[in-house]
């Protein structure tokens, strides 16, 4: 087998959108969606204060992110397209295979070694040009919290 | 009960990605993040050919849409901001009631009744405007087809 033959994606984890007021959002996304706020985080390296929304029939969710200070990549997201959908995760069962394949394949990842995301998580991303437009996160979640 | 006592959003049903062209998006989804192509349809209503993509473990899917011709919702989006993320749909248990809730909270509806989307389900999307900056698509799906 090459190291190639699957990266080894599980499902759509969360898909996250760019927010200029968590708790604004939050009323839009539980209040008028009706969904399930499940976990809330300040992550400083990743500059963003964010919020997980669930709905009761599945377990892909919705990554509210709104910015930390101006620096943050949401704030620039933000600044250059307005509030929206800013990146689709996958839940991937080993995050250095799956980004190993990856670069195998010619896509570059924005990070040299998997950083900290939701949860413990460790994350990485597609470069959004080399996998046709779209901020692709990959996400391997700490084993013992994997909601399944 | 008030009619907004709740909106009866079950699960995130896909998120649906603008491509120019569907051949090499599932080369992209398929060939290199490992998906499985569930259905392909062409919706001339909506100016779409499009495909649904899964993985194993989540019932969320991929809806990847490229433009029949350039009236296409698609190809102005394309033409706009290039591919990327287009929408977010939500799996619903009565379309007609959702809408009904939305209007009652002043979101508006693109369309005044649900049209057909993807295997016969009833759609309808929320304006972006009204609800952050996201095309919120609720899809009431064909009873029988309904995967769970
Ligand atoms: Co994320
Ligand atoms: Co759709």
């Amino acid at each position: 087998m090459s190291i190639t033959s699957g990266i080894g994606l599980r499902r759509i984890d969360h898909v996250g959108i760019a927010v200029p007021d968590l708790d604004q959002a939050l009323e839009l996304y539980v209040g008028t969606l009706g969904g399930e706020c499940t976990h809330t985080e300040t992550n400083s390296e990743q500059g963003v204060s964010e919020a997980m929304v669930a709905w009761p029939d599945g377990s892909s969710q919705v990554q509210l992110l709104a910015p930390l200070d101006e620096n943050s990549t949401i704030q620039k997201f933000l600044d250059r397209q307005g509030p929206g959908l800013q990146q689709l995760a996958f839940e991937v069962e080993d995050i250095d295979h799956a980004c190993a394949v990856l670069r195998d394949k010619g896509v570059r990842l924005l990070f040299d070694e998997p950083k900290t995301g939701t949860g413990g998580s460790r994350i990485n991303f597609a470069h959004p040009k080399d996998v046709g437009g779209v901020l692709v996160e990959l996400v391997e979640p700490v084993a013992s919290t994997t909601p399944h």
